[in-house]
């Protein structure tokens, strides 16, 4: 349980803005969101907290494990979307989870389904509740009572196999006490979504994170050999296995299921040797497009490099990567095994085919244990420290969101720039403006890319919600009308159902929800996410 | 419809192996199988043909779609495994289609589907009919009419997004007609199965084929965009994407689906550009063990050579690229973009560190348009050329099969000298004995391998098939029970269900069959694949 866990925003409690940062932010953001004073809003208390008595009692058997107090159900409440801070700022705790309950083992899993299977209650399986779609809140449509079933006890690593690069891990390990327990075998998974300090190998799994590196493994899917989770009918765990071919793979069923199918407890994982070789440069680009282009002869000249991040220029300015003149292509190169510095030398070379100036980098081509600071690692721990400047901005009144997708290259250019202009317009429209919408590719793939739209606006007081809902709705309308993903790699939960059942096939939810009946008759399992059981 | 096709074993009429190169054959395999004489037994000619008249009458609209002559229908029975050519040589047709429908286009597809729902007959969709499985035989236990609907006419590319490097393609094109179309536009899927010649996009898709690449990107799966198929309840189709994080994949549950949820008719396919640098070596090793070792670190290295293939001493004999006197190491780089000498330097000193002896070879290093003739090549003309030498070693009264799984690297060596020796001693205690039992790693993962056995020995005449299902069995159970997967890319089909049925989670079963009630109610989609409906 991570008792230190901010219960109404990003992170840990004591890290985040200062409030002198805080007013700081405000006067560096101020002449981009027309002027007005930003003054901010006091974070809740826990002693403001007042939340109606929990509706159940947990068994003798299970109390030791739950919490009933204010705090631990306001801080499960919600995910950590704007949305969700938002709320938690206006005091409004829509639907807390009457319980909390943090079960030390597997056994203590299923001891909780069955409890909630015996009293009808809803149970949202949590693991690091950094969500930002609403993929850990109880349904509003539902007044069964709700148990958060908080994983954060089963962290740790179990087996570790060298020879296969592979390992055996509870599936609510937070990212740094992962990497710590792997660092002990000299082994890393390379994850590093930017929730990375506040998620869980779970959560990871049941999302389909996207994580370190920028092409070819992407997503967490990439790295897992088998999953075992529990649900309402009992365990249900793949095969262990490098490869197969025996039917449609179980383990892509579980991957990106949110929690409806089964509480995932634990998994074996590919992991990688720690790199020691590394490269990198930044390329400069006077189009956003330019750079589009050379990022993509980037990842279809089978460089496969781990870093191929594109910012625009506002992007640059505003994460302090760049001064704002250029759009800058982040290129790096890693390895456990060989120098790169003739991958970097390739890359470079089809940067400035496509029209990149290259920047020096400090640590281009050497052999190092630390990577020397530049460009990209500024880029880097502003990328961390993102959630909590995003709180400090929510809590200056601002609208500040984030707006994922994935397209082809034959669309990229019209469909950047008609998300580009449909999130303009439409925060004139809610009266948000001016404001800041940038862009930056996240991940990049032979045959298209992920762009990441940031929004930063003028929000009303007491109106952010109504103004962000049409926002939310007309940028996810855009994505699907231009035949992108509702989302690359944040998930669907609550908030993008609308887009997403325009995406996937109608056949194929009426098959998740039969696939759902069958471990989940009760529908006890985050109903309501992805399907509508 | 490929009206050339051999309708008793496997490829093209004309091709394979001349009587004369068959006696030939046989008195090379002779000494490693017990020194008796091997006769040839005369393959069925379409004259001898006496099949049960078909059981249905196609209705007038699909009329000019059907065929029901007995070469059709006997050449629709099987596919091309040891069982299937046995049966074939023995005359013996268990259940042929009633009705082989090849229709024109997707319309048809669904016309089809129409009619199998009217009239209650059992459909199997058939790409290529290479199956080596039991994919596409009609269900033994099921006496409804039988419907083999070949896809054989939807056969071309309809669209080439030449930016993103994909293409729409339906989904019965054989490999050299889709390489043929893709080369106009200077593209290539790459993917070589053995079968290439006579199996389809659809039957790679339904089956999770595995290609050319041996690390890295090995099965079909890692180059789907989207899926389009039609099942008895409307199309399904997965919006075409690079990458999506929102929720579990659809194409993943079509992937491997084996036909049971539908028939695929097209699909969104990313493409390659046609290398233009390649090098490659080979290693020999005193030991298949060491060899394995410097393939795992050839794998781990993330250098993802192309070729990583492992032939064990005698695999190396039979298939002549070697002499038998060593393990070897078939290593190969190939890129559109970039030399690739540096990386197989380092993979030369990879297979050294860990025992290889380098063999020089003749295209190392060289930019060339087509490869040099080496021991790379010779065996992979070889590859394409071993189901017809199979057919005439069937011919001649021999058993002949494979038996392909993956296990991971801390479990390789043991397991890979388990299913030796189970094999051994299955084909003593069935007195198919001596013989010859070869081993060859055909893909590699960083976490493991998929090691691929052959067997040739002395069957029984008229008591093969026995023999067979002892070995066959045996060694799916060593496969089961060591934690291998009872197939890397042949897929499950009827005859490996008794392993396939202890591999997948139960539970994962069950949402199978969930999932096919939705789409197929009637069951009609190939019954009796992968699960009972």
């Amino acid at each position: 349980m991570a008792v230190e866990r901010r219960f109404w925003g990003w992170g840990f409690e004591g890290s985040g803005l200062t409030s002198s940062e805080q007013l700081d932010l405000a006067e560096l953001v101020r002449p981009a969101v027309g002027g007005h004073a930003l003054d901010p809003i006091d974070p809740p208390s826990p002693a403001e907290l007042d939340l109606d008595p929990p509706r159940l009692v947990p068994p003798q058997a299970l109390a030791a494990w739950c919490l009933l107090d204010d705090v631990a159900r306001a801080g499960h409440t919600y995910g950590k979307s704007f949305r969700d801070v938002v709320r938690a700022l206006d005091r409004r705790w829509d639907r807390p989870p009457d319980v909390v309950v943090a079960p030390p083992d597997e056994a203590g899993v299923v001891a909780v389904l069955e409890w909630a299977s015996q009293v009808g209650a809803v149970v949202i399986p949590y693991g690091g509740g950094s969500s930002v779609v609403g993929g850990v809140e109880a349904p509003a449509d539902d007044d069964r009572p709700v148990i958060s079933c908080d994983l954060g006890r089963l962290d740790r690593v179990l087996d570790v196999d060298r020879t296969s690069r592979a390992a055996r891990i509870q599936a609510g390990v937070l990212g740094p006490s992962l990497e710590a327990q792997l660092r002990l075998h000299d082994l890393t998974l390379r994850h590093y979504p930017q929730s990375f300090e506040v998620s869980s190998l779970g959560g990871w799994l049941a999302t389909r994170a996207g994580g370190h590196f920028a092409t070819l493994h992407t997503h967490i899917d990439d790295f897992v050999e088998s999953i075992r989770a529990i649900t309402p009918q009992g365990p249900w765990e793949s095969r262990r296995l490098p490869a197969s071919g025996a039917g449609p793979s179980p383990d892509r069923l579980l991957l990106g299921s949110e929690g409806i199918f089964g509480v995932i407890t634990e998994a074996w994982m590919r992991l990688q040797d720690r790199p020691r070789f590394r490269a990198s440069g930044v390329a400069r680009f006077a189009t956003f497009e330019a750079g589009a282009t050379a990022a993509r002869a980037l990842v279809q000249s089978g460089l496969w490099p781990s870093n191929c991040r594109l910012l625009d220029a506002t992007e640059a300015l505003v994460t302090g990567s760049g001064d704002g003149s250029a759009h800058l292509l982040l290129i790096g190169f890693e390895s456990a095994d060989h120098p790169v510095d003739d991958a970097l030398a390739r890359a470079v070379v089809l940067a400035a085919d496509h029209g990149g100036t290259i920047e020096p980098a400090a640590d281009r081509g050497t052999r190092q244990s630390k990577p020397a600071v530049d460009t990209a690692d500024r880029w880097r721990a502003t990328f961390l420290r993102a959630p909590y400047i995003r709180d400090s901005l929510v809590g200056l009144g601002l609208i500040n969101e984030t707006f994922e997708t994935a397209i082809t290259w034959d669309r990229f250019d019209a469909f950047v720039a008609g998300i580009r202009s449909t999130t303009e317009d439409a925060l004139r429209s809610v009266g948000a403006w001016p404001g800041l919408v940038t862009c930056r590719l996240t991940h990049a793939y032979p045959d298209g890319a992920a762009p990441y739209f940031t929004i930063i606006a003028p929000g009303r007081h007491s109106g952010r919600l109504e103004q962000w809902a049409e926002v939310k709705g007309a940028v996810m309308d855009a994505i699907a009308s231009g035949g992108g993903t509702v989302t690359h790699h944040h998930a669907v939960g609550r908030d993008h159902r609308p887009g997403y059942d325009r995406q996937r096939p109608d056949l194929f939810a009426a098959q998740l929800r039969a696939a759902k009946l069958v471990v989940d008759p009760g529908a006890l399992l985050n109903p309501g996410v992805l399907i509508d059981p």
